[in-house]
């Protein structure tokens, strides 16, 4: 046990994503098992600033593994986002008795983190967004259970799109990046995937394939788009137009956030929470926990921040190749 | 066995609903077991006029009772609206050997059911329609699916909406009807459900309401709409302007038309394709098979499209004492 | 609201049932609604015994109306079953203040609901059971989300029995009453579903039965048993036996009476738990609240408790016909 | 495209597994795409010794990606066993015109893969089994779905376990690894994981640690125990005995085999299928794919015979700490 802390705080922060608690849990857990004390701080960084700490026994954190969502809430705090909410933030920490804080979230959330440092309070990251598009992590809790969400409802669309000889256009979710999109697309067999990452030619990319194909027999299709790609109504519209198939638009929208987490997010987010508190019993801070190549490990949160990920297009290639 | 019959036809129209397979392989396989011919028509009445019908035997309805959509596809038929068209299509019954259609579908289906027995093709109609708007059954074949789907998806919201304090509101199927919307609404525990029948004032049924429960420590709400009673996304900027609260549209749309069916859509769809079955055994034809307080029965035609169908607004009593 | 009763208590009671926590919610909901104070009492009749009572606020019942479980908790109460028990409890009501009792369970309950009458306390039963064994009432909470999960289940087990062509039999919950299997197995497509109520003869209502739909082309098998007809193994020991066909036995068990409830569950408790509060309001007491062709109706508690239901064998020539 | 090769064939081997759907269809469709014939072997190695092989195009493999189980079934085939059998099976691909094999199946599939190449047909391996247990490969078609649906059913046993305060033994597969039961039992919060590869003590393992826990509040248990690890009932009776709390015992059995696979099921089948086609294009034979810290790699198939793999113990350790 590391000598200079002895009560962590933990919080979750940004967009909630499936699996928080499983993360939360196993800080919690971990950090009693250890012999430290635990503070849940609610509502992101503004539970700092307006004194939402609560105390965690290992009973607060009983059956949360299974649910989506995040028991401590989230929030975005406008006030953090200046000096002076930093200051005061960490005096809050300081008065809480709160040495050390465990922030579940998203880069944004790590930025805060680094700013919570500065201040003298240490904190270690764990990655905690649907949206994977945290660079220094192959994979982020709330991915998995997100795209099997997403696959799902299109499985569900499938049967009428095929009733009925459409084209549904699916709009998922990924403003900034096609991650789900990319790997929801392999799994529903779509046509066509769009994502934000590669620029598309309706006609060259969508029309002509939905031609060629229709020659083989095809008479239904999927089309996947992420969200920053382009609008599932307009793309709907333009296919209509162009081919004359009916074609109807979905955007699955906010569903996608919730849900019981699957496996593999428990299992990630069980085995990051419980990183986070070895690094803390190290006497290790500021670090981002992270997955590469299946493992856990973990990177300082400034070199982090400044980590750039590209998606793998090799995955269209396959996808183009097995969807036709 | 009736003696004037030997083939029976059967076929699916209008927009699909799961359960519908089901009812397929019931009509299939009680006539095969009755000793009557079957053949499906696909595509609704248009697989009529382009002789797109096929042979069933006991194999051919094997695995689909678990499926959603309709084997024998669907669509709509501008050309079987005229006489000419109807005229067509029964005179297509006759070259097929085809002696009377089993129709599954809504109103519409059965209107054209009534059209070809003007043309000397008996009929006889099952419910399969989401929207329950069928006047003459308590219950039409995919309604509880499409409701279990909706209950599903807005389960999954429910997380995010919790996590963050929002208000969530939710566009249901149901453009002139308040089914899915109202027992959605009890289901989810919806703070307010919208439906077509009910008009309504948004400060004083929704508004008033929040702010009311506000007062009781709740911060998060769902409201459900149906499509028909507004739009969810005009719902919600209303609210977040005038409550400050965070609030977030979401359509849940054709994913609620899919879906493997539930345990009552099958069994629903079982029994009604078995009595329709068992009517032309008996050589009663020109009816919709029916529920009526868990029993299957039947009604003319005619007298079944002439009736009308109210909700029961006591459940909207019910949702306002419950859900506060 | 009636003059005499100032507050009401709540318990659920028996095995529990996916809905009871809707139940409670509705109890607590509508009864705070009309002005009632709300206490619930854990752990059944025990929790009067041991004074394990808790006040119930609108708050306490948010977040559960999805959930199965009960989180009133349920027992045995060996006590409870003396007289001296009974006395007991009664006193420990007038005691906690408890003017009339809300019980959620099936007919052991309601007995026991009988005997706090007796004692001055009284009370109205609420139907949650999974096995529908409950007379007075067409549909217990429960019972829908049991079959449903049973269905989905053995929906998973046809990939695997499909796969290698063999047969399942699958042991269903129902040790006295075939409600579970007789629906499931129309459900599921069950060649044969074999229930406590009817009689059965493996050689001519299972094995034949296979080998006739084998020479159709049928290669893959699912039977459906309830535990109360016969054990799933001895089953699968002499299909195997005796046709040569790779038989395995698959026991649902427990995962049955688990669970989010469906829309159905939901629904019904909610209006079931409010016709309570509604029957207290006007001084209505010792009856159970039930459905009778799809309407919320209710019997005097002796009345209900000498009623006698019987199993609708019509499904099962349903089942026979179309499940070739 | 290599110019020895001109027709592919494929077939699945050994026990089902979700996602062998998905591999098929990448398998085919990456193989037309490249502008090979495809034909597919029915019922494992059998359907080589029996004939049973049509032709697939791309339609063949249609709306088959998200359904569990095999369309080209699976078999065990004691004749290929023998010298004889191959020879005759190598034979059998001759005159069907097929110049290699891709085999979807377990280790014990790879084995007659080596055969068949020892015989002049060359093959390739994709590791499809829900067990987990091919050392080469990281991960195995259809685990991710197996843990899933374990992870599911746990999820409603909770809800029983917990309103009673009972005791839940679960029994997932596994008759010689733990992977299932070791990440399953971390998904759900196990009180403790019993895997083959470790021995246990039931009085030191299992009956001291819930007592610890009793102590802190936890009054329901949730023990997973693997199949070859021990017998759930017999846990269940022991633990019974030795703690009073009420115990009961559930053996998930085959359902875990089934079900619509996983994403990550999906994608991997999807991946292993186009690099199996892309080893072939490149003319390298005799290989197996595998997975490697998320990337797809291949092993010579007599090499990934003789690998052994170990499971990751860390997890135990996880799994203690935050489970109490």
């Amino acid at each position: 046990m590391s000598s200079e802390i002895k009560t962590i705080g933990v919080l979750t922060s940004g967009g909630d994503a499936p699996g928080m608690n499983a993360a939360i849990r196993a800080v919690v857990r971990a950090a009693l098992f250890k012999g430290y004390k635990v503070k849940g701080v609610r509502h992101g960084y503004n539970g700092l600033l307006t004194g939402d700490i609560v105390d965690m026994n290992l009973r607060s954190v009983s059956e949360i593994i299974h649910r989506g969502g995040t028991i401590l809430y989230t929030a975005r705090c406008l006030e953090f986002k200046t000096l002076e909410g930093q200051q005061k933030a960490a005096q809050a920490c300081r008065e809480a008795g709160i040495d050390t804080l465990v922030v579940i979230g998203g880069d944004g959330s790590f930025r805060g983190a680094k700013d919570m440092a500065a201040q003298g309070i240490p904190c270690i990251g764990i990655p905690g967004t649907i949206d994977n598009d945290i660079a220094c992590s192959d994979y982020t809790i709330g991915y998995d259970t997100a795209m099997n969400t997403a696959v799902e409802m299109i499985d569900k669309l499938r049967d009428t799109t095929q009733s009925h000889d459409r084209c549904s256009v699916v709009e998922v979710m990924g403003r900034n990046a096609g991650y789900i999109a990319l790997n929801t697309g392999i799994a529903v067999g779509a046509l066509v995937t769009l994502i934000p990452e590669v620029p598309f030619d309706l006609d060259r990319d969508v029309i002509s394939k939905m031609k060629e194909t229709q020659k083989t027999g095809k008479k239904h299709f999927i089309i996947v788009v992420a969200e920053g790609a382009g609008k599932a109504s307009d793309i709907a519209n333009e296919i209509q137009a162009r081919t004359g198939i009916d074609s109807r638009a979905t955007v699955l929208g906010h569903v996608q956030r919730g849900g019981s987490p699957t496996l593999r997010d428990r299992v990630t987010a069980s085995r990051m929470g419980y990183h986070a508190i070895e690094l803390i019993n190290k006497g290790i801070f500021n670090r981002v926990v992270a997955t590469r190549a299946e493992s856990i490990v973990d990177y300082d949160i400034s070199v982090a921040l400044s980590m750039y990920k590209t998606i793998d297009t090799a995955l269209l290639d396959i996808s183009h190749a097995i969807s036709i």
